[in-house]
């Protein structure tokens, strides 16, 4: 292990709501942590996270008036690097005055390339050569939401155009109101999107790409008997349409290989997420899905001791960003505890 | 049961981080809670929770600049009510557009009198007359930190005068950087806030009662050998000194029955939490200190059925406003998910 590398007492990767979370209350107890953002949009870990392509939040509390996505996250890293955090840039290490706050996360920030989990303390390298030792590290790298990865459903679910990959984020939001809305995906949480929505929407067809769904029994019964909900089955969407705002999609029939189109005002994506966990090679335990495991579900803890975990890596079920806020701050504080703890 | 009252698909008991959270999102998913937010100060359960007692709150992620704790819960407050979130008042049940929004947490609410949980729909009585039918319960009433209840210990704690009952909250405040601080306090948490505030502070003084700590060996061990700490056995304080912020306490020595004084420009209470359950007479598992126990400690599920837990009731490792709202998130969608399982 190299000698002369900078000993930290908290490394952070990861920059969405539980990264950012996890670096004020670490910074605040005088812990400075060093966080790892991500590098900019296309490679896997992205500054501010997914949130990065909202448009407008609404649930998360304290915003009254809602706020788009990027401006809330450029909120939480201001805050963070208020108090004594650190960010690795592509020209090194840099505080809080020694950035500008303004571009926010449009900063030029290192990625983890890798962390050796095997000895304490934990060697950490970043993918622009930044390298450093940690007594403790917290990952909050999230979890990327899985697209169909057609060029017109990125595009407008970047500029909110009516194409999201979480119901429960967007789907109340007006632009959706009684109008026909679609869900692509067959699992159990496909039909929780479907059946959320439909509280809404004139009416939800979900596209299942098989004749089957993956979804549970009781699951699947619910979509078939709910008044609102159609599935087409055998069914792909194969592009979206839509200027500004989306009007329809494009289908393909699997099994006859008819095309058609449908008119859609909203689409919603259930065909899962991918934990980010890859610089990890497999350091740690993680479920069927990819989801890393907690060893306490109420804490922040892993078998490896001095290792935390925060937010959507580490949490398949509800994937909020107070959800993953709230499990940020339950990992810095478990890490403060736990270095109190060594000295 | 009373079949004339109105039936609600999910009631919410409490009105701090995760009372408003657990209603924003129940109230986007279509639900239209009906919250009891709780009496005017005073009473066990006040409107905003123990964030009304608060003055600066930095580590509340979102908030860059930083807010006091009675504009942060009327944010909440307001953003709930903006969506289909109705209160229980003196005069009846409102709506956001009923209301005024801008008294925020004074206008004239109900607290909980009882529920009855021994079966569906659970039967929910108000303090003011106000009784409903709920498919569906979140319980989010808080834990009140226990004071010594000496009169200036209180008025310096609303005026932000340094007096505190949460150092992880208030402890890295610039006021007290540098300062000789106080905590009362034996209990591990005693040790945990002590250890947390010598990191800011010149000096931190425990005040413990007797000749002995609660706190188990290892954390005493801790306290006894930290080079900043200093423990005064059979120790009480009897009054907070200074006018608009603290100059110092008196002093009494149990055993000796001297009287004293000593300079301090900060104190924190970490004499414990009390969970507000007395509503429930029992019909929840609470833990040895009150707490309510959740059946899945990841999930916000009790042994009753259509019963949610959320926020400090039910926390008592972490109790920060952001954990409380994640936890309020969970218990929103918990009840959500539930409630369409039901139909």
């Amino acid at each position: 292990m190299p000698q002369d590398l900078p000993l930290e007492d908290v490394v952070i990767i990861g920059s969405g709501p539980a990264g950012w979370t996890a670096a004020i209350y670490a910074a605040r107890a005088g812990l400075r942590p060093l966080v790892y953002p991500g590098r900019a949009a296309g490679k896997d870990l992205m500054p501010g996270g997914q949130l990065m392509l909202t448009t407008d939040v609404e649930n998360y509390p304290g915003y009254p008036e809602g706020k788009t996505g990027p401006e809330m996250m450029t909120d939480f890293f201001k805050q963070a690097m208020r108090f004594d955090t650190r960010v690795v840039t592509d020209s090194g290490v840099k505080n809080g005055e020694e950035l500008d706050l303004n571009m926010g996360l449009f900063n030029v920030f290192q990625n983890v390339a890798s962390v050796d989990l095997s000895k304490r303390p934990f060697h950490v390298k970043g993918d622009g050569g930044h390298e450093a030792l940690a007594k403790a590290v917290i990952i909050a790298t999230g979890a990327k939401a899985n697209w169909l990865g057609l060029d017109n459903e990125m595009r407008l679910a970047q500029s909110g155009g009516g194409v999201s990959a979480c119901a429960v984020c967007d789907g109340a939001l007006p632009m959706f109101r009684d109008q026909p809305l679609g869900v692509v995906g067959a699992g159990d949480t496909a039909v929780e999107e479907a059946t959320y929505l439909a509280k809404f929407a004139s009416k939800v067809t979900m596209f299942v790409r098989r004749d089957a769904m993956r979804a549970s029994k009781i699951m699947q019964k619910r979509a078939l008997d709910h008044p609102k909900i159609e599935v087409l089955w055998n069914t792909s969407v194969t592009d979206v349409l839509g200027d500004e705002k989306i009007t329809g999609v494009k289908l393909i029939n699997n099994q006859t290989q008819d095309e058609s189109e449908m008119e859609l005002h909203g689409l919603f994506m259930a065909i899962g997420h991918t934990p980010i966990t890859g610089f990890l090679n497999g350091q740690l335990k993680a479920d069927d899905a990819g989801y890393l495991v907690l060893k306490d579900p109420y804490r922040s803890t892993t078998e490896v001791e001095g290792c935390f975990l925060a937010g959507d890596v580490a949490d398949h079920v509800y994937r909020q960003a107070v959800t993953a806020a709230g499990m940020g701050c339950k990992a810095a504080i478990d890490a403060e505890r736990w270095l109190a703890e060594q000295e």
